[in-house]
């Protein structure tokens, strides 16, 4: 029997790849000789390079840049092969590098995406997965593009620095200088949101509160959000802020539309890039799973894209997650079974210390149950 | 595909009539053309009246009897055919029918259990199981053995009342007037506990409290239930007292032993007078389940029993229960898979209340991933 294991992440538990460590340490359980795949899910977020990496040939690559709040910093990105670079924003300008007391629009940047984007184009590499989210910033990429060579002045002529306070003061920009190499590169963005860069449903509105900025801030960044942007797309002569997730981390979203980037599905770029439906078409069985499963889960989650691909292909998919929320009965379009990792009344937290260790005993009940009762798989 | 459903109860939530209910429409939603056999399991405590005549095509019989507390009360008792009564003492001289408050040695009597047995007799009924648990009484079983005719004199010679407190003067018994059909009657006993009639481990120092015997009740009982004992045996010449199960049920398996029944595991015993080996035998899958089960589940707890009978005939079974215990690793020794209906982390109490939607619910997902990947039984 031939198993994929493709978990999205356990949010506050495991991430994506543990749940696909004991899914795995529990199918082996069942019988040592099933075939089994290990194809850890993400959507762009926490996750994704980790995943990529476990699910894939791909290499880790050292990255020393600019962190969201200023500093230099050790980081990675990832090399998928040789000419394909994967970007996570959660691993250099993201909300894990910056203590909760130190959010604030102001002072942080996206100038490491920009450095990690140029290693990447001096390695050779012409095709960039970048993953958005959980950013930290709300510069409206505007330090991602200084790092690839934009210029920007405020109304003195004074160059601007890189952090969001100085997206304020944009007056002039200057595209000239942006690395050439751009042109040629494929750039694919994992970006399961659809706000505009402005707006109420903007990125300053909408997110601008997670990343720590101040009701008195909204106004301004948004404003200022789109002055840059009118000065930009002047400079392009391509209408991008208004485009369907453009308003993604921060802005991030519309600086990557400049450099020609098309945004993407998380779930199904993560996918494609790990050749998950390949593995899945001739699989007998697909596991999935993640922290909370409910009717959102068909719309656009990982695990709901994984059982898509199943389904698509008349694999018999499970679910197995933390818990099962509202409208679970809707997991059955998709789903042959869906189970919770509980196993007795328990609170929260202590079912979410126990993760690992439930999960691996559910999926041995599940996958042994199947095993016992496969002779011959319905196709 | 045959499917045999024998949960026992789920305490506190639902009997095992009404676990059985849910899960026959959880089966019947996967495909309802599966043969199905309803067969609730029982131990000989509360419900086990409604398990066996579910199970069977017993019928229930109205009885006026005396009550625990000594008032007249309708109760019934069962005829799983014309000669085989079936009575269940929790719902004779129970716990039921008690109060917390008037919960006392003392004031209850055992009596209703040998008018259900009389009044069986009169039907022509020559065969009897008896339900042991859940009883309210702790008087040696003198109520019952003076309704089936035994008379008790104090040490006035004036004759003794059926209560718990008349246990304490009795001084000469004759047993002279016992129902003579009795001789002819073959009487089983549900009794999954081994304690003798007197002593640490006898019915008034084990069960006495739960029966509301405070601490100075329970020396003076136990001297009476021995020296009451002494008594019958020296009419009888057979030595009971120290017989493993004297002592259940306040002292009423020492007196249906002085009436020649034989004590027996009830999971056994309620398992064969429905059937149930005879219908898992042929059958490609048991359910079975209960409140909580953990290593104690395999000895001789009712799902326990039923999955050895499952496993003896090489037909897998499930457990399907409230919460999953301590030392659960052991049930796959017995059991395909096992599962808690428990779907996220969750309070006892609400589990509690959605049991039987929570039943329902892992009874549709299990036996309907059962079914997907079932073409041929594993034999």
């Amino acid at each position: 029997m031939k198993i994929v294991i493709a978990p999205d992440s356990f949010k506050g538990s495991l991430t994506a790849t543990e749940a696909a460590g004991k899914m795995l340490q529990a199918v082996k359980l069942v019988d040592e000789n099933f075939k089994v795949e290990v194809k850890p899910m993400a959507d762009g977020g926490e996750g994704t390079l980790d995943s990529l990496l476990t699910a894939t040939t791909g290499k880790r690559v050292s990255l020393r840049c600019i962190g969201p709040l200023g500093d230099e910093m050790n980081t990675a990105y990832g090399l998928l092969d040789s000419t394909t670079a994967v970007v996570e924003c959660a691993s250099i300008a993201g909300l894990p590098q910056v203590p909760m007391n130190r959010r604030n629009p102001d002072i942080t940047t996206s100038y490491g995406i920009g450095e990690a984007i140029r290693n990447g184009l001096e390695r050779g590499c012409t095709s960039f997965v970048i993953g958005l989210g959980g950013s930290a910033v709300n510069d409206g990429g505007l330090g991602m593009l200084q790092a690839l060579g934009m210029k920007a002045w405020d109304k003195n002529g004074q160059e601007v620095g890189m952090f969001g306070k100085d997206l304020l003061h944009v007056s002039r920009i200057s595209l000239n200088g942006l690395d050439s190499r751009l042109k040629n590169a494929k750039i694919m963005v994992a970006c399961d949101v659809d706000n505009p860069l402005c707006g109420k449903k903007g990125a300053t509105y909408v997110y601008g509160p997670q990343k720590g900025a101040t009701n008195d801030q909204l106004l301004v960044y948004d404003l200022a959000m789109n002055r840059y942007a009118e000065l930009i797309q002047s400079a392009t002569g391509c209408e991008l802020k208004d485009v369907p997730g453009a308003g993604a981390a921060g802005g991030l979203g519309f600086a990557l539309l400049v450099i020609g980037a098309k945004l993407t599905s998380g779930a199904k770029l993560i996918a494609e890039k790990m050749g998950l439906e390949g593995t899945i078409r001739d699989a007998d069985l697909v596991l999935t799973g993640e922290g909370q499963s409910d009717e959102q889960t068909l719309y656009g989650k990982a695990p709901g894209y994984v059982g898509s691909l199943a389904q698509k292909h008349g694999v018999p998919a499970l679910l197995i997650s933390g818990s099962l929320g509202e409208g679970r009965d809707t997991l059955a379009k998709r789903f042959t079974g869906y189970f919770s990792i509980v196993n007795k009344p328990i609170a929260l937290e202590e079912s979410m210390e126990q993760a690992g260790e439930l999960l691996f005993e559910q999926t041995k009940q599940v996958v042994g149950l199947v095993n016992a009762f496969k002779n011959e798989l319905i196709s």
